[in-house]
């Protein structure tokens, strides 16, 4: 067997003169009249062999066999191209080998794309045939980018004192339970293992363990209806920390991903990252993860039009919901059906309509523009920044309707518009999340966050009076309108905790019911402690310049759970299921 | 809060005249008559505090309250001890911090044992209270050796080109499919995941994607009923390579592991290792995991007994079985017990009996002695290099049990007589392990490793004619009587592919059932490649000295595969297996 002694894409003229062995896929062959020259690729890009009767002997004829994606193994000198067959556009383009010795390491059938980036072929083909589809260059540099990422990540976190512990996938089903895979236990009938959703209660008793800091780039589970951004098993970079303050962490998280950026995108992320608190994130950009790259904000007119004729606006406005607008500068050449179909796109997201008025030219022009007064136009017209050639667009319902239209509304404008600079990284934290969130159906407070999410220290009387008024100590990094990572201070001390479970209507019997070995963990002298994870898919993804949580992850599962390539899931053997004391229970066939 | 600038255990002279402020658990408290002294410990030592009514002013009456494990942040100077109260033993041994302003963190309850090494509870004591077992320095430093080798393995592989990929956790259940854990897809009713005992095919697959080198510190499953030595989830170290000659592969391996016990146990470990065959290690050995920290070899004397007047050693070596014995030096002093204990040892092991020879006074002695001639004394004599004080055991059996026989009775001698330096890390490649093995209930040959194992290349004529003779390209590396990592060239060409599935009587068919989409993959272009994997977990406990994994896994599961401080696996509601689309089917009820 020829083993290599160069790799393929690395050779250069300073290799001119050298007797090489490659091993490589053949990405493409050209036979020039009894000439026959043959792309070599391996993992380090492509270099071009040649085969002639003058040099290759015997080689030639094997060489001659050889077709797309089969394996070789060949011996020859470097030398330099002829001028005029030089190709730029290739690393090893100054070069060619020529060939002395040949083996065929290997044949192939052809494969059912072509090999090479932005091939044009339905995704569950690609991802049937995985290890094809990661033979392509844009494949193998996004697993290149993942590993480096991963590496950064942790270098970083090892420098500065994090110690890397592995957390058990075999745990227990989470209070919530909901979404866990379960794992049956063939030891003890009847029982279950779930897979965790999280390390959440692994990390924070490191903490109680005294360990001070940790980390693992961690796999994690969720048996949800998936999204495109979602997989049943995803990682993420799991950090916590003991006797750190909300700040130093994001100080210390900030420097670790500015690094990132650099050694991975080579882009220079400004430090400190912006800080918007969640009611202003909500109040400007309508979401809570926005897309910071692009203004068109949010704006509050609700003062303005309160006492307008617009009777809706009134209305809304004194039944305590708002009225908020964005101004889509330069939009006035919007057709009707154009302003039309923004009333649809408004009752996605839950609004009942959207409000425009066109100013052009000179002119106010709207259904809406006669209800108002020439004050309120006036008034209108500054707040909104509205000039000749802008279309203003109104929505008017509850905070959160209003801020789920307007934010997408604005997304959707930014990008028509050409607003979204793609080659911008722009980071942010979002913090003072409100700790309690007030569920209507059952009328009761629930966490937000997590039930061991500290609050800000001073609103901790707000226990008594106002709990929605309570801002958690959480924070969520986004970046480009993604949400890229997210932690909180927990709690730490009984009284507050507590308090906590006081407002979300635990009895001390069902908060131990819930998490008693967790309760029963803080008593033994708990330090303050807070951490944070990062979606490593996404954030890969998004370095990579990809849409597609799927194109940054080996061989991933389908938006309906499935391993296209493995078949799986898949039925198994009855004896298997009676090993583990379990049995189907189907409402109708299987595989209906 | 009075967050940490220093800690604890590094403070030294350097930092006199320094104000610090730490943050750390009540190691011990001594009250000497109004002075209170405090040893305070957090990740990376313990440090003596001081309150005294001269400088500490209030904050004496609040460490006062202080208790084991209670958390504190203190605020004071450090300072000189007097020269007499001078801790050798402590790394801080020479200061200690005069406290000004203290906070108690948070308070403790009485821990259920102490936090130092050694203490001595039961082990289902420690694991219940997991969190607290691991604040002793003893289980911090091997949770940190562990980091740092995962680092270190890392490191070697990126630095040598290895990309780090990860493969799903989530897959399909295998062939062999027994000791899969299953996990029950809600989206897919009826069908079933499985966790991976490896990522074997994964790996290979990423092979035929071209990626030429991959690790991963994969975490792996396995049902089974449990040892000492095994963990239902474990980590190992997964590696694999194209291109790479077996030889190849295993010098980078010594490389990386002499690198990795050089930083991790600070010792030099000589290259290249030795490498035995299986055949070698079976015979002189009786294991194929020998420790060779000691000899004690087993040596064959069949051909010396094989006319002896010991018929059942006649009779044995006739039947196509065995005699060995082993020289016990100096042992000529046992007792007739300690003779006689040695037959049920033996049966341990398969073994009918262990036949002994006692030399003392200058005498052979024991039943056996009278049936030997002169000459065969003499001929045992000479081979075994029998000396006055010495006693010579033998089995005579088949070979296998020969083997296991005097294979474990090597190892409790070795370690009766003292014969092994704990101090020593004896590394050991075991190469050339059959291909095939014959089960004799069946009839039939099977895969000794797997089914894509690598025959060497000369061996392949055998298929036809005498497939036991087949050794394969598999190796082992062992360590102190252990095997701490395994692996082999892979079969890359489908006309071997074929011998072997033939010889294990698949037909096409069933190979297709078994290994569809790997043989599927294999058919586009399949680079020679093979890899090795090693036993993270066992690794490390060789390392730091310990003998039970679970000393080296932050959150272990018992003997009988639990997690006794989440209590886990557990009962989960009906409502969750009716979204599951299963049922308990206990024969008995559960928890009987």
């Amino acid at each position: 067997m020829m083993l290599k002694t160069h790799n393929c894409g690395t050779l250069t003229k300073a290799n001119v003169g050298e007797t090489v062995t490659l091993n490589g896929w053949v990405q493409r062959r050209r036979d020039l009249g009894g000439v026959l020259f043959i792309d070599l690729r391996d993992r380090s890009g492509i270099v071009q062999i040649v085969f002639n009767p003058d040099f290759s002997g015997e080689a030639l004829a094997i060489a001659d066999r050889a077709r797309s994606e089969y394996v070789l193994a060949v011996k020859g000198g470097v030398v330099l191209r002829d001028p005029d067959t030089v190709n730029p556009n290739l690393d090893t383009g100054e070069i060619e080998v020529r060939v002395t010795e040949i083996e065929i390491m290997n044949a192939a059938k052809t494969p059912p794309f072509f090999i090479e980036d932005g091939v044009e072929v339905d995704e569950s083909v690609r991802l049937k045939y995985r290890y094809l589809d990661l033979r392509r260059p844009e494949m193998q540099r996004t697993l290149m980018l993942r590993s480096k990422a991963a590496k950064l990540f942790r270098n970083f976190l090892d420098e500065n004192g994090f110690i890397e512990v592995e957390t058990p996938i075999l745990t227990k089903s989470s209070p919530e339970g909901a979404r866990d895979y379960l794992v049956p236990s063939r030891v003890h009938p009847g029982e279950f293992f779930a897979l965790p959703q999280s390390p959440q209660i692994y990390k924070q008793l490191l903490m109680v363990s005294g360990l001070e800091r940790y980390y693992q780039i961690a796999r994690c589970f969720r048996d949800e209806d998936l999204r495109a951004d979602r997989q049943p098993e995803f990682t993420q970079v799991d950090i916590e920390t003991s006797f750190f303050s909300r700040d130093q962490l994001l100080d210390l998280m900030e420097e670790l991903v500015v690094k990132l950026m650099k050694e991975t995108a080579g882009v220079d992320i400004e430090r400190p990252f912006q800080r918007l608190t969640y009611a202003d994130a909500m109040g400007k950009y309508g979401s809570d993860k926005p897309d910071l790259r692009f203004g068109l904000e949010l704006v509050d007119v609700s003062d303005l039009v309160a006492n307008s004729g617009v009777k809706v606006f009134a209305q809304i406005v004194a039944g305590g919901g708002e009225v908020k607008a964005i101004n889509a500068k330069g939009c006035a050449h919007w057709s009707r059906k154009e302003l039309d179909d923004l009333t649809p796109f408004a009752a996605r997201y839950g609004g009942k309509g959207l409000a425009y008025i066109v100013v052009k030219d000179g002119e106010w022009k709207g259904p809406i523009v006669k209800f108002f007064s020439e004050e309120e136009i006036a008034a209108l017209r500054d707040r909104l920044g509205a000039e000749e050639g802008d279309v203003l667009l109104f929505s008017a319902d509850k905070k959160k309707v209003v801020a789920d239209v307007l934010g997408n509304l604005r997304l959707k404008i930014g990008k028509e518009l050409g607003l979204i600079d793609e080659s911008v990284f722009k980071f942010a934290w979002v913090v003072d999340f409100p700790l309690l969130g007030w569920e209507e159906d059952d009328k009761r407070w629930v966490a937000e966050h997590h039930p061991f999410t500290r609050p800000v220290e001073e609103d901790i009387p707000y226990f008594d009076t106002d709990p929605g008024r309570i801002r958690a100590q959480a924070y969520d990094l986004v970046l480009n309108g993604y949400e890229v990572g997210g932690g909180s201070m927990r709690i730490y001390k009984r009284d507050v905790q507590e308090k906590m479970f006081a407002a979300l209507g635990f009895s001390q019997e069902e908060a131990h019911d819930k998490f008693g070995f967790l309760l029963d963990a803080f008593e033994y002298g708990t330090p303050p402690h807070g951490g944070i994870a990062f979606g490593f898919d996404r954030l890969v993804m998004l370095i990579a310049g990809r849409t597609n949580l799927r194109e940054t992850i080996a061989f991933p599962k389908t938006a309906s759970a499935t391993d296209l390539l493995m078949d799986a899931p898949g039925t198994v053997d009855d004896k298997q299921l009676e090993q583990l004391a379990i049995r189907v229970a189907l409402k109708q066939p299987a595989g209906k």
